[in-house]
Formats: structure tokens, C-alpha cells, sequence
């Protein structure tokens, strides 16, 4: 049986993916788009046709999604997108946010005392707690991301490390020399995979090292990315032209956010002087001022994913582990491209 | 025993309220403000003590804290300040996002059927149903916001209506005449209360009703918001000035963002053409360009409060009612305030 993909449903509306996925997952997205989008869907059979059938072959009444900052939206759009897939027939959703606490490994136990009957985690810090824990834990567990051992449970995954490499990409093309890569804290998942791929596309481009380099921030927030510009941008002024970062890359668009304010606030203007590119492609990186350039890593589709394989193995719990691959894909908006350069292109 | 307060640690640190509330519950705040603001925490004993203390009276181990959609910021501002009350060693907290659901009362009773020991709701919509749920609940319910009841649970209120009122008054002190309120759905508890606010305040200055008028976006988002604006605007230019919308109240941050991003699409400055306040002082508020003026209703504050109203309850079953009133505060920023009057305010 093959099952209808986002891929599909937007080629069908004639719509980008990343346009088919925002208009079903409740993003920024007009509502023109919806309903071409939704009627799309409606017409090949995508989505909630699959997890009808698939709910009705499973008895299961609770699930725990686990992530480390409910705050992020990134987590927010998996969550709605979780919901969505279950319907309002299925499971009963509880979010523990882990981040207060530290240790997902921490809500999988709380999971199974709750009797949840399963449980969706995206973590991002794993230790060998973490995969002792989901290794023996008595309910089902699907992954978002990597546990750095692939094949132990259900997962869904994206390369987002090639995601940030094509951030360096459309920076590298637009003429930007001078690259500063704001990161989040090397020790978790996403800031050492947003690591490689920056230094992967770097080398690979064949840019001069010293007009490069990686500022890690405190968090992947707004104010830690703030607070990691302010030493980037303190002095930009007064450097030769010639030496003056020209482009941001932030681990993702929170950070790019506080990027971009901590620039305004030091009357550096974006893009013409520096172009700022998140990851995420967040309903907030379509609504700021100037509208940012970020990487879709189709939080939602994932999201979605992740459900489909947790009700699966509800309905067969033998079934063999299944990996499914999400490709990033970049959205270019004004934080990249001046205005000039936008004309120069028609 | 009198318990330190957030004003006294204000007063303390010499800050105003919203900054020492925001560098507590982990709000955009510079690394200075923090630590002043800590100091002066620790100074007069503030919060993790009193919470230390009552932790050590009760054994609740899970608590669920019900919102009607966590993607709203200023939900995770509660949730962040319930978890920092609570402390490492303090209850679980999970969270049930009802919006998809509709229905809090489900989420008393998934939160009974879980075995939590207690629950913080901060409804949007109530009714008999929820009444009677909180009523017969076996656990104990603190409730953030308004049961149309007052007095069955401990609650903690924030007059959001009044709330309103400061930023008509703000925009009016302006010399702004042409305003409309973008308000979410009327059949919530926010909506009705701030529609209350709006015309009691624009009244209360004598304001023409031809010059005044309230537009309802579906829903407390940027989205919504955008989408009712746009409606706002798009016949804005070809209007005589005198007659053009000079300024919009939004009932929420969000969607005051929605307002800007659709002002900004349409050639509209903000502030100069149009002033825009939000309403929740949530991050994006400080970090949206222009800044966003908001009133603030103090939401980490609030889920500190109710989360020691939860910890108190624990330890003192039968303890009489408590009601706790948390007084608005209007926080001034750049999209109302252009450059000019800034410096004629010097």
C-alpha cells in the first residue's frame, strides 16, 4: 500500500512543499492557500484518511510528547501537528517539558508511571541514560532526531546539518564573504550537527578561513542569540568595510531573531549590511520585519511522521523498526536579499 | 508571616516591575539585569525559599497545568515560572493542550485518570460543564484567570480589561483619534472582558464612535491578525487622511504582530502612520522591529503565584479559599512612539 505524501498533496495544489506544509499544520498561510491546499489533500487521500484507519486498529488513550523547550515553536508546530494526526478521536496529548528538568530520560519514566501508552521525544542532548532508558522502557517510543544510534525504535529524522550548509550556500552565492555562525551549545544534538554542516559547506565553498568563524550562544533563544551578537556587532563600525562581518548564520531563527535586533539596535541595517538566515522556517520568521531567510525542517511534516509510526506500532507492536528521512529545504525571504538584488533578479 | 514580594525585589533592585519579572522567569533581560536582579531576590529572601519551605510540607509528585494552546508565549512564560517555582525537586509538570480538544474539562479528567495531584487551568473559554468539573474535582484545581465564579478554587486574576483601558489611554495621550481594536473571539474569557475594556475606556474619553470600532480576528494569533488587518488597510492610502486608521489596539502581542506585518505589507509605517500596542509583554514583544508596546499582565508572575496557591493547598487541604489579584502595566516601546515625540519627550 502506498500512502499519499506532502510532496504529492503540493504538487497537486501547485503550491511549494514548504507552502503545502505550513497551510496544513496551521502556520502563516493565507487562506487561499488552505483551502487549495486542503482540498489537495482532500483529492489524492492524504492524511487523515491513513490515521482514521490506522487509530481504529489501536486502543491506546494517552501518549507523552517529550521535548526539551516547549517554548520553541519549532516544538509547538510538532505538537499541533501531532494532535492533528491522532484527531479528536485519538490519543490524549500531555507535553512534559523537559528543559526545567534536564533529563528526558526523566519524562519517559514519569510517561510510563502516568500510564501513558506511548511516548513521541525530541531530545536534544542524548546520553547513554537516555538510550538505557528507551531500550527498556515497557511503551512504545518514536523519536524526532537522532539518538545517535539509529534503528533502536521508530524515528523520524532530518539533516539539518545540510540545512545549514545550504544557508551557506545562498549566503556564499548573494556576493557575502565575511560569515559569522551564531550556534547554540555545542553539547546538544542540533548544535553539533548545525556545527559539521557549517564548517562541511565553508571548506567546501573554499572560503578564506579567517573571514569565518563560530560564536556559540548560550541557548537557542532570542536573548542568547542577542547577547551573542552584541560581542559580534560591538565594534563593527569601526572596522575596515573590508573586515566587517557581512553575513549571519544562526543555528535558528530564534537566535536569528536576537541576531537581527541586536543589529538594529547598533544601527547595522539587514540585509544591506548583514544578512541574517535562521533554521526552522517558525510562523515568526514569516512575520518579523524584515521577513527571515530560514531552513525548513518541516517541524510539522515531522511532527505528523512521528505520529503515523506511533500508531502503527500500537496497532502491531512486532512490526520492524521504521527510519523515515525528511529533506531540508531553504526559504529565501528580505532578511537575505536587498532590495536591489531582488530587482537585479527579475 | 509577611512574604516578600516581586515589588519589593523590584524596589530593591531598583528596576522597574516588568524587568525584575522578566530576568526571574527567564524573560529577555541583559546578563546585568539578571544578576541584579537575583541579588536582590536573594537579598529579601524572595521565592525559592518560601517554595523550599512549602515543598517540604506536601508530597505531590505530578501536576498538570491546562492551557487552550501552548503555542501561545505567554502560556510558556506560565509554565516556566510554575516549573522554576516548583524547583528541580517540586512536582512534574506536564502539560495538556486543550485547543485542539476544546474542552479543559477533558483535561481535569485525563488529569485525574493520570493520577496528578493537582492541576493549574488558565482556561479561555468556560461554561457549566468546567464549573462542575472543578467543583467535583478530587484533586485540587488552581485556576489563572476567571471561572465567571470567584471564590470556588484559588485563583489568581489580572484585570485585562483595565489592561485595554491603559493602552486607549496611551494612544489617545498621542493625539492618535482614528482607532480600531483587533480583538480575538468574543465568546472567550480574554475577548469578552478586553471588548469591555476597549469601549469603556474610549467612552470614558469622549472619544466620537465614528471614529473608533472593534474588528474580531478568529483567533489570538499572528495569522488571525494579519488576516483582520489586511481588511483594515487595504483601502488605506486611497482614504482622506482624516479619515485613515491612525492607530490599532490589538487584544494580544500576536496579533499585533499579524497588525504590523500587514501594515508593513501594504506600505503603512508603524509608527508613524499607524501606532500598534499588543497586550502580554511576552519576548517577541522587545525583540519585534519596531518593539512592540504592550501591556504587560505579568504571566510568569501569575504561574508563580498559582503555583504556590497549588503548594499551599497541597500542604493545607482544607485552608480557606484564596484569590490573588495581580494589578496590568503598560511597557512604552517604538510602535507607538515615533522618533519625534521621543525627542520632544526629552
Amino acid at each position: 500500500m502506498t500512502k499519499p505524501t506532502l510532496n504529492e498533496v503540493a504538487a497537486v495544489a501547485g503550491v511549494s512543499l514548504a507552502s503545502a506544509s505550513r497551510a496544513l499544520s496551521g502556520g502563516l498561510a493565507s487562506q487561499r492557500m488552505i483551502a487549495k491546499v486542503r482540498a489537495a489533500a482532500r483529492e489524492i487521500g492524504y492524511y487523515p484518511d491513513a490515521t482514521a484507519r490506522a487509530l481504529r486498529t489501536g486502543g491506546a488513550r494517552r501518549v507523552t510528547f517529550a521535548v526539551d523547550d516547549i517554548g520553541n515553536p519549532n516544538y509547538v508546530s510538532m505538537l499541533r501537528a501531532i494532535e492533528a494526526s491522532f484527531g479528536p478521536e485519538g490519543p490524549f496529548v500531555s507535553v512534559a517539558s523537559t528543559g526545567a528538568l534536564g533529563h528526558t530520560a526523566e519524562a519517559l519514566k514519569q510517561a510510563t508511571a502516568v500510564m501513558a501508552d506511548g511516548l513521541i521525544i525530541s531530545p536534544i542532548r542524548t546520553g547513554d541514560r537516555l538510550r538505557r532508558a528507551i531500550e527498556s522502557s515497557p511503551i512504545p517510543v518514536v523519536v524526532i532526531g537522532s539518538l545517535g544510534v539509529k534503528g533502536i525504535v521508530d524515528s523520524v529524522h532530518v539533516d539539518s546539518s545540510r540545512g545549514v550548509g545550504m544557508a551557506v550556500e545562498h549566503i556564499h552565492d548573494l556576493g557575502r564573504r565575511n560569515i559569522a555562525f551564531v550556534n547554540g551549545p555545542l553539547d546538544t544534538n542540533p548544535g553539533s550537527s548545525r556545527e559539521q554542516g557549517f564548517f562541511r559547506a565553508v571548506r567546501h565553498l573554499g572560503i578564506d578561513p579567517a573571514s569565518y568563524r563560530q560564536v556559540v550562544a548560550e541557548d537557542f533563544t532570542v536573548a542568547a542569540g542577542a547577547a551573542a551578537a552584541r560581542e559580534l556587532f560591538v565594534r563593527w563600525a569601526a572596522k575596515a568595510p573590508s573586515r566587517r562581518i557581512d553575513a549571519v548564520v544562526a543555528a535558528n531563527d530564534l537566535i536569528a531573531i536576537g541576531v537581527i535586533r541586536a543589529a538594529l539596535d547598533h544601527g547595522i541595517r539587514v540585509p544591506e549590511d548583514v544578512a541574517v538566515t535562521g533554521v526552522d522556517d517558525t510562523e515568526i520568521a514569516a512575520a518579523y520585519n524584515p521577513s527571515l531567510t530560514s531552513v525548513s525542517l518541516f517541524a510539522a511534516q515531522r511532527g505528523a511522521l512521528a505520529a503515523e509510526l506511533l500508531l502503527k506500532r500500537f496497532a502491531q507492536p512486532s512490526r520492524e523498526v521504521q527510519v523515515i528521512e525528511v529533506e531540508p529545504e531553504l526559504i529565501v525571504r528580505r532578511s537575505t536579499v536587498t532590495r536591489q538584488q531582488k530587482e537585479g533578479a527579475r
